[in-house]
Order: structure tokens, then sequence, then C-alpha cells
């Protein structure tokens, strides 16, 4: 079998699910372990993991509660996006050196069925943007700024979670579309990263102010046209009393929610959404799988032109997944959080 | 001038704002006056109020609060809907003895220029229908289901406030539009009313059950597709519990937390819109001034078919304006809330 012998004496590890976590999460929600590395059949093939993905919305699949994705099961591996190399092949569909685009997870290995992958291009871009700016990071914010969000010229658009893969995407598309972007992040090097490499017109840190309304009154003189949350809680509180009439807010994460133990308690936020004709709407990108070619064309024309950068936060070693997981909720990734493998 | 003979030695009489409530509106905080009937100048006419209209959003205009539409004035008269007779015409466009529909608000008698008065057909329906079902409360209902909610066949609308002007509307037209309805309410006599005379698939007394998300669970078996949403609070929050994927609440109004004196609090809902996909969109029935002809039409046709059915709670006398208001508040009012004068 094609393939094999490259693998030598190597053992897969994949990690696991041990146990839900309770709030935050800890190491010992999860486990290692070893095995032979599989063998495809006929119509699958054998993937190398080069990078994989860790993500915020994998800390509610953790739950065991009804999502738009099923939770993860206990004792089994923490699935989530991949780019490999394919290393044997029993599909006519790919051939060795493929590099692909698979959802197969946290492990060194894996054998995948032919249609759950897709290839990368290695010459578009660097192949980790598959994970980020050219894959489900990049259509988040592309779709939901566009479709939902909608945005005008002149516009103002606020952003939380800003210095995030899917926030300095969407704050980028806002410049590019020609709104005034303000972004919302937690420290004064994402800040200073968001003005002076991406162009945001006013970035806030959070952590630093005491009056995020405040911050935001002096940052959005015309008020709040779109707001991109991220993040939820009282961020999110200040950023709706500045709502402009008809404003749209896509509703993408709400990551400052993930580990609390109790559902958070606020302020009502219907008076603010009814006396503002305002819309708000949650959703996930496979929610516009019809917009995905156009999305990705789209996206890579402007990465191409250096009209969207992009900042990958690339945490070297297997070893290190959980950590670099668990590092978004310590708010250290400015930009995609990805693990090399 | 004509009509002036008719009004004899009546004097006209108005009910002012003397002060912003304080939570629920007590009668002190309006003043009657009395003053000379006015006289209609070119272009205008005189209008007697033959009814005229008592709101829940009108207790938001007595606030001193940026919202969609500008606070009432103190010691300036109440305005909103009103059902006059013109008796004296200085407009080419009216004459004595038509029905006109204005919102010049809680006054026996108002000048009005001609641009601020449509006429009202007395052939289609009882005139006082332009205050509800052919009025502000019935196109709220049409375009707010229609617009926002979108429903489907088969799909199950919940609508709270439900034996209100608006709310009763809105779960005949999603009847009509072959949906599963279910109404919520405050007394058993309106629970009767929705289940046995418009034909509510089901209808939950909120004041009479322990926990109001275990009735819904039963009358809602395949869960929430719309939530028109006219009540916040928690009966919203056990709503929202219940929604599916891709779910549309259409908010259009707060009632009980109109006469709440802090912000209210309750669990977030951002992250049910999000793990459901789900779209709230605040709204005024102006918003879609463009759908108005559309709708009349179509709510009219419907009327006269006996397939829409209303129910008004005529107030008799202009000195009981203001009890009659207060009665909203109370959740007195089957149906649209109108006094005769």
């Amino acid at each position: 079998m094609k393939g094999e012998l490259s693998v030598g004496k190597e053992r897969n590890q994949k990690i696991l699910l041990a146990r839900r976590p309770q709030g935050m999460p800890v190491p010992e929600d999860f486990e290692w372990v070893e095995e032979e590395i599989p063998q495809p059949s006929s119509g699958e093939v054998l993937v190398k993991t080069l990078y994989l993905s860790v993500d915020p919305y994998m800390r509610g699949r953790m739950n065991d509660q009804k999502s738009y994705v099923p939770p993860y099961r206990i004792n089994e591996v923490i699935t989530g996006g991949v780019v490999g190399e394919v290393i044997a092949s029993e599909s006519k569909l790919f051939e060795e050196g493929d590099i692909v685009l698979g959802n197969y997870g946290w492990q060194k290995f894996a054998v995948a069925a032919e249609d759950e992958l897709t290839k990368v291009n290695p010459d578009l871009a660097p192949v980790s943007t598959a994970l980020g700016v050219l894959g489900m990071p990049g259509l988040t914010a592309y779709v939901g700024l566009m479709e939902i969000g909608q945005p005008k010229e002149g516009e103002t658009v606020v952003v939380s979670g800003a210095a995030g893969a899917v926030g300095m995407t969407v704050g980028q598309i806002a410049k590019i579309k020609g709104c005034r972007v303000v972004g919302i992040a937690g420290s004064e090097a994402k800040v200073e990263f968001l003005k002076n490499e991406l162009g945001f017109d006013a970035a806030i840190n959070y952590k630093k102010t005491d009056s995020i309304r405040e911050e935001l009154t002096k940052a959005c003189p015309d008020g709040v046209d779109i707001y991109f949350d991220n993040v939820g809680g009282s961020i999110s509180d200040a950023v709706l009393s500045l709502l402009n009439h008809q404003a749209r807010i896509p509703l993408c994460g709400q990551i400052s929610l993930y580990n609390l133990e109790k559902p958070d308690i606020g302020p009502r936020i219907q008076p603010q959404l009814l006396i503002k004709s305002a819309l708000m709407k949650g959703f996930i990108v496979s929610d516009y799988a019809d917009k995905f070619d156009e999305a990705l064309k789209q996206l890579a024309e402007w990465v191409n032109a250096g009209r969207l950068k992009y900042k990958e936060n690339i945490v070297e070693g297997f070893e290190n997944t959980v950590d670099a997981f668990l590092g978004l909720f310590r708010g250290e990734n400015l930009g995609k959080q990805i693990v090399k493998v």
C-alpha cells in the first residue's frame, strides 16, 4: 500500500474528550491516546495532519446540549478543521502529496472517506489559511457581515473579539465596503495592531477602560449601524445602547459566556431592539453554504491584492493542542489560533 | 363658516400630559382642560371626535427617551389615533360629514390640516375598525407577521398578548396561513375566546400556571418557529427556550416592561438566538409603510369574508379615556381598547 512505509514506526496520537468540562475547561477534561496508524480502505485516504484548528465554538460542543452541531461524545476524538497531506490513497480523487482540508480533528493521522475532504490549492496562499481567512473563520466573517449586516458606505460597524480570526476579517471587509470600523479587543497590543496594521478607525481595549460605553460613544459619533458580536455579555450591553434605527446585529459567538456554569443574566435587550427597529440574527457559517463559492473567490481576491490581511498565531507541536485551545479563553491569540503538528 | 352652528355652545375638552409618569401611570399624570372650539383656516378642517384610541405604545412616549417616535411634551395633548367626523371644512379635499382618520389624540374637537387626515369608508366596515383591525393594530399584525415572521404552512406560531388587538389578528392570520397557533393571555375568558371564537389551536393563561414553559412544551410539540412578541419579560424567556432552528421573532411590544422604573434584568437571550440561528427584529408599523395598501386590502378582504374576526372593547365617554388607557396595563381589554366620545 502506498505511503505505508513513509510512516515508519510512528504511531498515531489523538486527543479525546475525557469528560464534560464544568465552566472553564482544564487539561484533565482531555485524554491522550496512542494507537496504530489506521489504513485506508477503498474510497478512503490516509492523511497526515499538518495544521489543526482550535476554535471557540468547540467549547459549546463539549457541553451536552442541543445546538446547531451535535455535542462531542465522551471518549471520542475532538473533531474540527485540519489541513493535512495525503500519504496513502485508495481513492481515485486524491493522490499522495495532495494537500486537503478535513474535519477529523485533534489527531496526527486519520483515515478519511474521499467525500469528507476537499483539496487545498497550495499556490493560492499558505495552506494554513484554509483554516483561517480562506476557511471557516473567513467565511463566517464574510457571510455574517454581508448577508446579515449588509454594510452600506458611510455606516459605522462595531466588531467585538476584533483581534480574533473572524473579527479582524469582519473589520477589514467593512473597511473595503466604505464603513467606519471600530474594534473591541482585550490588550494594548491587539488594539495597536487593529489600528496600525489593519486600518481600523478606532479600537478599544475593554480591559483598560472605566466605561466602555463612554469610549464607544467617542469612537462612534454617528451611532452604530452594525454590531458584529463575537463576545456577548456586558460589552454587548454597551454597544446595544448606541444602536441606530434599523441597526443589524450578526450574532456570531458569545465567548464571554461559554465557560459560565449558570446562565448569565443582564439587562433585557428587547427594548433596545424594539425602539431602534433593530435586527439581531444568530447564525452558523453552514447556514449560508450556498454562498461559500462566491465568498471564497472574493476573499482570495482581496488577500492576493493585499487588501485583506490575515494573522495566524501558530503554536508548534501537537502536544500543545489543549493549551492552545485554552488560550482562546485567556484572550491570548491575535488572529487565527492554529497548531502546527 | 360651515359647521360652526352645529357645535352650538359646546366647548372643546382635551387631555394633556401633566408630568412624566414614574412606573405605572396615575390619573394625576394627566390634566383636563377646556377651551373654545378652534376654527379651521384655509386647507384645514374641523373634526369632531367619534372614537379615540388608547394604545400600549403611548406609555413609552410618556417617558423622556429617544425612541422611534418622539416623546410627548408636558402640557401638550396626548396624540394618537382618532376617527372623527368633519363638521367644518376649509379644504377642497373634505366636506362636512366625511369620516376621517387622524392622529390628533385625546380631544373632543380638533382642527387638522388636510394632509394629516385620511378618509374612512363607512361602507367597508364599522368606522371604529379604522383604529383596530383595519388600522394601526391590524397593519402591525400583518406586516410584523408577514414581513418578519414569514409564516410557512405547518409551522408553529406563538403569540403573546394574544387577546389584544394586535395579538388576535396575528393569530388569525397565522391560522389562515396554515400554521399551528398558540396564544398566551392573562385570563380564562381570554383563553376561551381565543380557542373557541378565533380557532387558536391552544391558549395558555400565564396567570394560572406554575410553569409556562411546561404548558408551552405541551402546546408546541414541534417547537416554536415564530414568536410574535407583544409582552417581553419572563413569558418571552419561556418561549425562547423552545425555538426551532431558523426561528423568527417579530418584536412588537414589551408591555410587561413599560411601567418598570428600572431596566429589567433576565437571562441573556443571545445564546438562544445563536444556537438556533434565530432572527429577532424590532419594528414599528411605519417601517413598512410601503406595504400598507396591500395589507389593508388583504385585511378588509378577510374581514368581509368572515375569516378574520375582530373584537373591540368600547368604553363610553370621553371622561373615561385615562381609565381606559390604564386598563391596558391591568390586562382588562379583550381586543382593541377604544373610547367612544
